[in-house]
């Protein structure tokens, strides 16, 4: 998928943006929706759609010296048309290089100045002739159309949604974001047939704008959201990345750090901070979504960032899976994480006679599970979620679960009513 | 008393237990609950009563190579009645050792499953002989009668209780728990005599049913318990080891903490966790008591636990009279810990001219119990306690209760009303 | 000025006291508050007033071996009249030294209860004749009279207050405390002439008695103090130490650590004791007023403390400038620091259409100004100020005041109205 969808030229609108999410519509029931250039968004405007055929600068021997046939990032997104012959020192100004790394093409954008500009190699800029006279083309069109995104419910047992987000607005750049879109694309595609007991609202969106512009849109259903990730660069080879929510402790905060510290040594978790992808969007005063992003490297902190040089080969096919497997991971938590009521909770109850304890006392030996029944059974008070338990007993919250199960088999367990849950589950966990 | 109890044959009901609760009420005024065969106690049945005459392995020579009359702890806790000619082939299942401790005992029980066994040291196996006949023999009872424990309460000048536990169940082992029985016993017998805020309630019980056919039995009055401590493995030469409360910060966690901290440097404080001992029971959901668990090395942590290697050896005097001094300076904090109101709140009141304070000002060197003084008139708000004070100031609580006293001796402190320290109690101290 | 001050002996009382305030006069506006003897501040009375004309000890040559006029620190502060002559054993229970330190003379002072002496170098002392007799004079007076303080308001846009509070009443002792006097009335000079939101309120007193009687005669009106620093010690070579207010975290004791972190790492923050200079006081318990005590090497941990050695050589120029210079910078913050609401809480504002975001999209330097400006819309929620948003932005607060700023300039942001800061004020930050 990657490599299919990585030559094409996107931006925050136009063709190659909705051919990508045409593309998606291969796997996923992804609903395509356009909002007219002009849709005024909040404090934005949707703006006018633009679309590319070609763009060159040829030297008097007719050589394409820039060529945007080779490279969509040649040409600086959203660029105004032009057509002109020029000197070096005339276009200089429209030229953009990397001049700390000559062999690579920046990636510019120029949404909201009505401008125009080619990125190059800065020793592709040192190899052009002072004295030449350059013809400049840029067959561009800005002109009124819509902003597409591509949207699509997995409906589960309840109306509470988790939301997964990914940006799809980057042109030739494959970490940043093609490794989102494709990571989001096969969770939903892996999650479709599945029973849920959330649904689940996938996003496939130009990067804040295209936030800008759903928020505008389901401004009344937002309260729906109970957890929410980005998904963004997640195919370098770095370790994981989270970054949590602004309000910093929400459930999918306390998810995803605990399916993290489960697993892995190697991770890394950041507190929010109001500069990154669209939980910038989603987490704005206003809405204060409990939405988190999830990375490997963070974006600008790996050199190839937004430069030709995140190309194919910065993704690892490993690092995407075990992206994969981690926000799988995750959502497999939040599925199973509920708040329970002991039913016999004065003293333990007797285990043995239900055959969930061992029958010979005295022994030394570790016995995890029993562990796990005794620790549900001790929190199942009402304001402990399976989350809480896992956490305060320092145990996987599969093996939780696991307990919480077999609890429930035997009637010891039984979920606590919405009501309960909601009035206390505003206490703080210590 | 150690030496005394150590031969006899203690289980969870029977004989043994009654013997040991009768030799205890020499010095304390015991009273021995008999509670029938058959009660329902919360989710659990009051089990048989069992006793045990004798039991052993003979081989054809008539040589006893397991005997019960050597040591309580080769036969099976609630072995039903054997009588039988097998080989060693058939004995082989009901036999139990510590293959890594080829000369120790293990400690085997089963309670609530109809079976029986033997305990033998893994070289005593060894030097059995296959081909041989043995006769077998357990000549036990498990009848219809009673569990037995002791309860005894130690009256205060209030009806708010500190609830003092000690499992008496286990046979011919020492550290766990005659050591917590030994310590329960004289803190029982010194606190008698004294004058004292609090009453306390001496609990000498099997272990899990003992507790939770005390809190069945109780279940009305278990509010009057405002701190409490299980007491057990007293007696191993580690250092002090105090697991908190489910509730993990209550009054009787903080005590123990700032007994320990400013007394030694040596000592282990852990969260609560739902294996141990009775404290499992009395911090149960629904109940949720302060009480705190007090020992030295925890269970399964050295090695001798549950084996007869825990004999008369591994108790240490020395060990003994630390935790009892430990306990009793914890209780001295609670008998003292009182939150009080400055009578001069505006300022500092002058305590020269009170004789509290030195008449030559400039001096430079430090004035403990000055400090003390000011700490208590500037904290003394009726929302910090005494230990809060000493917490706060980093002082040991002596020092502050002795400052509390002269200010109430010349009329600057008063104690807070209860309703005002009620109220204000629920403050979070930062 | 300390210069100048250098030579007066003040005390809690008398006419060294009331011509430093005088002196003081020349630069601010302060008003000489005269308190009658006899007067009941709480729990103390306005002692009687106390001057000194001269004191020594002559030998029997006639040569004075103490002698007042040399140093007013060689009287021990409110000595009784004496005029008697007397062998040196006879004299000895009313002399002063530090064997430790045996050129140094002492500062000691007897201000409730009638005595007298005189405080010598240990030289000194060992100098004198055992056989010799002693003309002892001091010409003291003590008779009703005032107790004398300064009192100076700075009138701001609101009547909230923010207290300077200096004691006033050592004699010849540079950094504890003509280095407090000097900074504050620096202060209070320089802020005479600017626009202030806060009115400043600075208190030149003796120490104890003055801020009890202070207290006691404006105990309507200590609920206008938002704010207060005692300053003292504020010369020595040390680097700063603030010590917190009783509440610990109020907004004084946020702002001074905050600007004591972004400016530097030799500093020292230290949690409220009641032990100290006045705040003391103004944090007993019925007041609890939100008043820190800035200060450079803590009293007593500097070994020239209360002694001679405290001249004019202990205090450096630079010093007294950091300190000066640290505490506007804190009252700079205080002033600025306030709450807002993002106008535009919905997403982010487009901040490029108003000329605050750059335009060329896609490069990788990092852009303080906008993070900052990211950041103050993102926590503009009405329940984080400024100095909250700097903190969890780990930013200085001048670069969110500034983003503060330019937000309000193009109506992005507006402040909180006080009954909504109030309200959510109440809240803790995490």
């Amino acid at each position: 998928m990657i490599e299919d969808l990585y030559p094409i030229c996107r931006s925050i609108t136009g063709n190659g943006l909705r051919a990508t999410l045409q593309y998606l519509q291969r796997d996923l029931p992804l609903e395509l929706v356009e909002v007219p250039t002009g849709t005024e968004v909040f404090d934005w405007t949707v703006p006018r759609e633009w679309n590319i055929a070609d763009g060159y600068v040829k030297d008097s021997s007719g050589r394409r010296v820039i060529d945007f046939r080779r490279s969509n990032l040649h040409v600086v997104g959203y660029s105004m048309p032009v057509n002109s012959r020029m000197s070096l020192n005339e276009l200089r100004p429209h030229l953009h290089t990397l001049p700390e790394r000559p062999s690579w093409v920046p990636y510019r954008t120029s949404y909201y100045e009505e401008t125009w500009g080619f990125c190059l190699s800065h020793s592709d800029l040192l190899a052009l002739d002072d004295e030449e006279e350059y013809d400049v083309c840029i067959d561009s069109t800005l002109t009124d159309g819509h902003l597409t995104y591509g949207e699509f419910l997995l409906p589960g047992e309840t109306d509470d949604e988790v939301l997964i987000s990914t940006h799809a607005c980057h042109p030739s750049l494959c970490n940043d974001n093609l490794s989102g879109i494709a990571v989001a694309s096969l969770l939903g595609k892996y999650l479709s047939p599945m029973p849920l007991r959330y649904s689940y609202r996938f996003l496939f969106i130009p990067g804040t704008i295209g936030a800008i512009t759903w928020l505008a849109k389901n401004r009344q259903s937002t309260d729906r959201i109970k957890h929410g990730l980005v998904l963004t660069c997640l195919g370098d080879r770095g370790s994981p990345t989270y970054k949590r929510s602004r309000q910093g402790d929400a459930e999918i905060d306390r998810v995803v750090c605990h399916v993290l510290e489960q697993a892995r040594s190697d991770f890394t978790v950041v507190d929010f901070s109001p500069y990154g992808y669209d939980e910038r969007q989603y987490c704005s005063p206003a809405f204060d979504l409990p939405v988190g992003c999830m990375m490997r490297t963070p974006w600008a902190q790996f050199p190839e960032y937004h430069t030709s040089a995140d190309g194919l080969e910065l993704v690892d096919p490993d690092a995407l899976a075990d992206s994969f497997f981690t926000i799988l991971s995750a959502i497999a938590v939040l599925e199973e994480n509920r708040t329970y009521l002991n039913q016999s909770p004065r003293g333990e109850p007797q285990l043995g006679r239900r055959g969930l304890y061992r029958t010979l006392g005295g022994t030394t030996e570790e016995h995890v599970d029993e562990l796990a029944l005794l620790w549900v059974l001790n929190l199942a008070d009402g304001r402990h979620s399976l989350l809480d338990i896992a956490t305060r007993a320092r145990m996987p919250f599969a093996d939780v679960s696991r307990a919480a199960d077999a609890l429930i088999g035997c009637g010891l367990l039984r979920e606590a009513s919405a009501d309960r849950v909601i009035s206390l589950g505003t206490r703080k966990e210590g």
